[in-house]
Parts: structure tokens; sequence; C-alpha cells
């Protein structure tokens, strides 16, 4: 049992946990939870960390009954499961109120051009269009979180983040995401121009919302894919950005509220282009 | 100048700021920032507390130079304005990178029966439909903030809360809101059972999204009406408000997903009636 907080492996699971960088040179992050454990591709998870109490809690029948498979599936494939004093795991985990386990996983490749390609093919055949969401610059985690889970929700191929977007793996954004984070596919660009370049040649529309657009969100037709640029909580789409959309949509606001939260903003975005796909077609 | 923590003023301040009940007892409550000074009502402001270094900036020419008007409307009042030490005013501020402005203010006190009934009576008389929200035991701070902000963006006539749901002055509401806390009515109610009578009278159709509901939200009419029923984060509405509802609505979510953010859901609802009315009579 790991008792102290010396330990290597807590020091680099506390590491992995709040910093972005090492998670990024090591291609590792850290998540934590029982239904994030359920969830979680076995394939992906490194390394398991099980609090005392919770394991005694475990054994003695009575919490987390569910969880004995999976953790039977992750030592066939030999992944480490260390028993951690309350107190250590307690410093090492993010939440308040620790649920007993965390895990170390290695981060997700996902291909863009080949999510891209895919979504493209299957609307070039006649099936459900493309749904993608590009953000540049996101600064909340839990808005970042909530967008992923809401994507998953309205059923999008992918969501596209830029450098200057908040790490996905950052504790709270993975906490918001409910799950979602292992379900759907995201990807890190640079600029969101290399990600419309790629979305354009299959065809896919480029629409974002902007206080100066002429028409209402839902007000047009999304019979082809859509993309939805979605911009910084406080600034909104860099202007260079805005003009590289297709169309510019304008969600209505009443009373003098300046700007809707940004993954209120998604969502509506995202929910109207889906309603539209299913009402004409039911693809779901 | 305020120098010490053990200052009356400023202890009272910390109590308003971290305890419910004595913001509930006193009527009082703290904001804090330059945008929320700039739209708070000057009626309800009681006192003000600027950092040193904000006056400073402030006095030298270059620090919110819009704010000058505000403050002099409040000395006008016989508003207490207090300058406190820099140290002392990030005890009291709850943010991590305070604006160097913060004030007491009185709660508002809006009449749930008056409200209801005026949005009766424009609805009866061909106006805009009317439009509220009723919710029950949110327990998010960011969660009861964002819907009310995007109410005031949708244009509900209120937001009802239930006693379970968090207190709408607790900081991290405050916040999230953007201000709408001083543009949107909000109430509170024992139990939802009690707005959903008051709003039943007048005629406003009661929707719940459920889970085991046959119609998509997107896919009924609002000509009448609406009054939609948002229950808690994890567990949803309770069943017995559930049943309350004249219509039960069902979001469509692709995945694995069980549930959209409770915000999120919130959004897609208002807007969706919202919309409705728009396009039926352009009433915006």
């Amino acid at each position: 049992m790991i008792t102290s907080l010396s330990n290597q492996k807590i020091k680099q699971i506390i590491a992995l946990r709040d910093k972005p960088r090492i998670r990024n040179d090591s291609g590792l992050f850290i998540a934590e939870g029982v239904r994030m454990f359920e969830e979680a591709p076995p394939e992906q998870i490194r390394e398991i960390c099980v609090s005392q109490p919770t394991w005694e809690q475990m054994e003695s029948g009575d919490k987390y009954p569910l969880i004995w498979k999976k953790l039977l599936l992750c030592r066939e494939r030999d992944i480490a499961l260390e028993q951690v004093s309350e107190e250590v795991f307690r410093k090492a985990s993010d939440t308040q109120t620790p649920q007993g386990i965390l895990f170390v996983m290695e981060q997700a490749a996902y291909s863009l051009p080949e999510a891209v390609a895919r979504a493209g093919r299957r609307q070039r055949q006649g099936g459900r269009p493309a749904l993608f969401l590009v953000l540049e610059d996101i600064q909340d985690p839990g808005n970042l979180g909530t967008i992923l889970r809401t994507g998953e929700g309205a059923g999008v191929d992918g969501v596209i983040m830029n450098r200057g977007t908040v790490d996905i793996y950052n504790p709270k954004t993975i906490r918001s995401t409910m799950g979602s984070l292992f379900r759907v596919p995201f990807f890190r660009v640079e600029r969101p121009e290399e990600a419309i370049a790629l979305l354009r040649r299959e065809r896919i529309r480029i629409c974002a919302a902007h206080l100066e657009a002429e028409r209402y969100y839902d007000e047009i037709s999304y019979g082809e894919g859509s993309a939805f640029l979605i911009g910084n909580e406080g600034n909104g789409l860099r202007r260079e950005t805005a003009m590289e959309a297709d169309l510019l949509l304008k969600i209505p606001m009443e009373g003098r509220l300046e700007s809707l939260n940004a993954a209120v903003a998604a969502a509506l975005l995202m929910y109207q282009a889906a309603g539209a796909y299913r009402r004409s077609g039911e693809f779901c």
C-alpha cells in the first residue's frame, strides 16, 4: 500500500493532474470516479489507484459491486492496481469528496482528416449530414466539458479545438464531460483555419454565430453538413476566424444581454442542425 | 480607509459572501466587479467598497473612467463609499483577480402572482405568450447563473426556484448571470406545485423534459404560453413534480448520454418556445 506523498507514482499523478505541460509531454492524463472508470476503454488505462477504505468496503461487498469485472479485465492486461492510504488518496484526488478510485490513462489519438473524410463520405452517400464544432480560445474548463457532453447528445462527428482552448484533460473538463470524453472524437489544431480547410473540402458548411449576422440560426435550412465556429467566452470569435465562415448566424437575444454562455450557444446551434437532420431524414 | 479584517463592515461583507443564512436573514447580498456595479440599480445599493490601488488608478484617470457617474449617483443617495486596503480587499473579494470594487445590495422583491398575472394578461391580449422556468433542486451555482443569463436572452417572464435550489445570491451564481441578476425577475417558492397552480390559472402550459416522453421538444407547437420544469442535475425532476406537467417532452440524445447539463436543457427548451413565439407573431 502507498502511504507516502513522496511515492513516485503519487508524485506523477499529482503532476499529471495539475500540469498541462506534463500531460502533453507524456501523453497521459488522470481520470477519477466510479462511472468514469466503468466507461474508460481498458486499452487506454495504464494504472489504477484505489483508496484503502474504498477497497475494504468493496471487499466486504457493499460498495461498487459492478467494478470488479473491469478491475479483472485490467489485471488481465497487466495494468498495475495500487492501494493507497486514505490520506494520500485525498491529496491525489481533484475532488472534494473523492470516490476512492483514480487512474492514469493514455490520451486518445483521433485523426481529424480521417474523421472529416468519413463524415463527408456518409453525407455524400445520403446518410446523416456531417456535424462538427470548431472551438477557438475557449477558456473555461467546465464550458469545454459541457460542450463535449452536449456534442454527444447532438451527435457531433467531432469537436475541434485550437491551441488557445483550455486543455481537454483538465480534471474539471473531464468531470463535466460526464463520460463523453471517451465517446466523442476530439482534435487539437494549431489554428481554426486548418480545420476549416479540411471541412470545406468535404462540402461541410462553415457557420459562425455573429452579432452582426442578418439571419437567425433557426430560420435557415441545414440540408448539407455543418460546422459551427464557437469563440472565446469574453471576446467571441477573432475577426479573421469569423471571416472564414460561409454563413453568419444570429442567435436572437432579448433584454440587454451582450452574449450567451459559449456552451449554451454551441448547444443551440448543434441541436438546431441535429433537429433539422432528424426531421428531414430521420437519420437517427 | 479600512485596513483591518476585524473591521465590522468587512466582517459583515465576508459573512454575507459566505453564508446563505445571513444573506437570507438580512435581505442583503454582495456583488462585485465593474460591470456589475455599472448595471446595479442604485436604489438597491447600500454600501460600496473600493480597494485603495483601484481608487488611485481611478483618480489618476486611466482605470474605469465610466464609473464616476454611478459613484456620484450613489453618493447623492448617501450610500457609504469606503476605501479598503489592497490586502483586506483581496480577503473580502470572492474572485482570484478582484477588480477592486464590491458592494452590499438589498435583495430584490418580485411578486410571483403579479408577474404571472401580467404575462397572462399580455398573452390574452394577443401579445407575446408567457414564458416561465420552474427550477427544482438545481445545485450548481454556475448552472443557476447560466440559466438566468440564458433566460434573459430567450425573454423569460421569470425564473421560479424551489427551496431546494442553490441560493441565487451565491457569489458564483451572481458572476455567471453576467448582470441578468438585475434584469430577470426571479421568485422563490417552497414547492414547485405552488407556482404550477398559479401558472395554470393563466392558461400557461406546464412542460417537463422527461426521458420517457413520446414527443420531441422541437416537434410540438408553442402557440400558448409555456412554463418549463427543470430538475436537479443528477436526478432530474422528482416524480411527483413531473406528474404535474401538462406535457412531457423529450430532448433527443445520440450516443450513450444519460442526460444533458441542466442549463443546456433549459436553454434548448426556452429558445425553442421563444423561436416559435417569434416566428408566429414577430412579437420581439
